[in-house]
């Protein structure tokens, strides 16, 4: 048994699996790990440093993988878009703007125009723009999003996309880790379901061992989302979106003194990107969602695709019915 | 086909479906309605007025419901408890407070002591105090919670069970309008669903009808969690959690000069006072959750629950495989 999709029939991947285009963790090596167990696997363009992208690239190898700009970002050095679809990517993935601008380009490169929206206002505005595909990312992800749950958002989003462009697939984040989510964002009405913060927490991604066992450790209840985070770092995001992270003591001594942070943020900002660097997992903070408390283990990608399925395949065809307990010997 | 779970099999009825014991809103009638159809159906307790609690027990006749109760509210006058035990409801549902002191008295009478937790902290303590069943309700629930997500909390909780007290069922709520979301509900290991806002939206709820068509014309963008609603009817909510409702007017005006609110109430409650006997929607807010996008008529509670389940049926039978445009006709 396999779990096809119209997302799998489109993509012609074998499981109904994208890992999220996290800015600085997504490298090459965790888009290919994933395209190769079967999903399909993306490079976080981030914030748009060229170079780092063409490396990426390269390091995918002849894995055949998508890539992803945060909007706003990319659209103050739009020659960024244009220099990741000469490396052919499989998709295009856009979240945080409008994409109306850019859809025109990536169909001109005959590549999927992906975009992730956090709202049934913005599901609007993709169907408008003639993306392919629209995510529909609930609160509960990591990194930036922002108020709607991906429980509620999904299937409004599916009823959206029933009435208005029915062929235009739709993909749900927020809160995908396991097996179970994957099923759930299926009987939602997603075709396939976009995970972050799982492949985050692989020894694939682009991130400090100190940090993942910050993840490792928390539960759900200690993720926030905030924005202390941004402005230590000097990204100017636009107010509506936020950053979900585990809270370190860091986080939790500026929640709610954003104003102070800003007013004094050189010293701060020289201060955390040392921390950065030393891998200080009280100051900076590991950068992921309510899904960490389901994470137990740092795998490799490839684990995790395949026990996703595995789970989900097990629940659809009936081990639901045995719920409640058997997830114990986890 | 039908639904059955461990829930169903505890508690002797055809679904596993709770109508939510929502404050003023869930009475006899409602209650009755949901239990005649095959759910539980709960009296919502509220803030406590003892007359208007009996008066609602005897409006569901012959019908076996439930009782609920705002813990921290209950706290004041427990012997609200006791009467309400003494109309030997299937379930006593406690939410927002320590379950502790309560919980041996509810098993005295021969009842179940159902928790509902907002965080997996407080599903330690419900399960420390012995309850029977753990309700875990996400953020884009109606009415009041807290910051969690279905998505995440579910499963998180349904680990935590399967270690610490493996025959506990566990009942998932926040967003959950339909079959997809019942669905989905039981693939992220819940026992069954409490729904509120979908019920909430039912001639048998005692609600405004302008209220309800303020609902009906939402989407799930158009609620948000705020504290001005309580604020203004003087209720006393520990700070933690607030209360998703659909905007209007009035709360747009307070969102976020809640200290102003709080400085000159008097004037504000009087006028809130007299707005909701009106039905003045543009004043009164509508206490709907993020599902009020997934709802699109007022109809009979017995409905609802035929309709969740033969979506939900349709769906565990297979019908996912035809995701994305199937809701289309609704």
């Amino acid at each position: 048994m396999a779990i096809s999709t119209r997302l799998t029939e489109r993509l012609g991947i074998a499981h109904p699996i994208l890992s999220a285009p996290m800015a600085l963790a997504a490298g090459g090596k965790l888009a290919a790990a994933v395209s190769n167990a079967g999903g399909l696997g993306f490079i976080g363009g981030g914030y748009g440093d060229g170079d780092w992208i063409a490396e990426q690239f390269r390091a995918a190898g002849n894995a055949s993988v998508g890539c992803g700009f945060i909007t706003w970002s990319m659209a103050k050095q739009p020659q960024l878009l244009a220099a990741a679809l000469e490396h052919k990517p499989k998709a295009l993935f856009l979240s945080f703007g409008d994409p109306t601008p850019y859809v025109a380009q990536i169909h001109a490169a005959a590549v999927l125009a992906i975009q992730q929206v956090q709202t049934v206002h913005d599901a609007h505005i993709a169907i408008d723009a003639g993306c392919d595909i629209i995510v529909a990312q609930g609160a509960e992800a990591g990194g930036h999003g922002e108020k709607r749950a991906t429980m509620t958002l999904v299937p409004e989003v599916a009823d959206l996309i029933a009435r208005r462009a029915p062929t235009t697939l739709l993909c749900a984040a927020g809160g995908i880790a396991d097996g179970r989510g994957l099923a759930a964002a299926l009987m939602l009405g997603a075709d396939g379901a976009v995970v972050g913060s799982r492949f985050w927490a692989t020894p694939e991604a682009l991130v400090h061992t100190n940090l993942h066992a910050a993840a490792v450790a928390a539960t759900g209840d200690d993720t926030v989302r905030q924005s202390v985070t941004d402005i230590v770092r000097g990204w100017d995001w636009p107010e509506r979106f936020n950053i979900r992270v585990v809270r370190n003591a860091y986080v939790n001594a500026w929640l709610g003194r954003e104003g102070d942070l800003r007013a004094g943020v050189e010293p701060e900002r020289a201060r955390y990107a040392e921390a950065a660097v030393a891998g200080d997992a009280t100051t900076v903070a590991a950068i992921a969602g309510e899904a960490a408390g389901l994470i137990h283990a740092i795998e490799p990608a490839a684990v995790i695709v395949q026990r996703l399925v595995a789970e989900a395949e097990a629940l659809l065809a009936g081990g639901w019915r045995r719920t409640g307990g058997e997830h114990a010997s986890r």
